[in-house]
């Protein structure tokens, strides 16, 4: 779907190395995708969480909490720098849905990565179970108030 | 905005007269523009509120929960058919976030309205709002488990 998209060229290579990932499980090439000052915008906290470090623990471990996990929609604005993605996942016994909206650079790496989710019942399953695996480090991560 | 979105022209002009709506704060041309099977995804729960009045009334009471009420990025698919509206609005002295993903038939009716709002103090305070002038009209209207 993704190629179809009114993205820049780079930020729909961006993309498509994002689906790849997401389909085989494996991160490991996201932190060549995330510009240095890239910011994650929680569903659970208004505070961004300031640093390409941070996106890359937070996505990380978020894709080992989702089960079922699977992509939707896909939407772009017209100037071809940010997309939405639809999903739909699973935290323990709760039905979730959720985007993910990604702003890109001119180079196509990613700046800003912002999630929602609902209904209230998933986004609270899944702040218990990203509590319980990274309190510790996002405490020390988390950067000023926005 | 939204003129300059890829959509069905039917479905534009719904998008056109939904902003010069919420611009004058009176969503009084709504039941026109929504399919009377048209359903709404709640951020707070997860089985759908499914007829075009039960979609009538949650809008016209979040517009008026809402405080500061903004839109901001707009993004649509590639077939026309679904956009996403990017806003940040105030409840009391919480802000927040928030996307209505909304899908129109080819008559440029509104048959999916979908609301999700980040963070989770946000959410929470709409939804004890929304509970407090809804939940009798609300419990009636519910549709189906989905």
């Amino acid at each position: 779907m993704s190629t179809s998209l009114p993205l820049h060229p780079a930020a729909a290579a961006t993309l498509q190395c994002w689906h790849q990932m997401i389909a085989a499980g494996d991160l490991s090439r996201l932190p060549e995708l995330l510009h240095p000052q890239a910011v994650f915008r929680s569903p659970m906290a208004f505070t961004p969480y300031e640093s390409a470090a941070a996106v890359n623990l937070i996505l990380n471990t978020v894709v080992r909490v989702f089960e079922d996990f699977a992509y939707h929609r896909e939407l772009a604005s017209t100037d071809g720098t940010d997309v939405v993605l639809e999903f739909s996942a699973r935290v323990g016994d709760r039905q979730l849905k959720g985007i993910d909206m990604i702003r890109f650079d001119e180079a196509g790496l990613i700046t800003d990565f912002e999630v929602m989710i609902r209904p209230m019942s998933g986004l609270q399953a899944l702040g218990e179970e990203m509590g319980r695996r990274l309190a510790p480090q996002l405490a020390a991560m988390k950067g000023r108030p926005a």
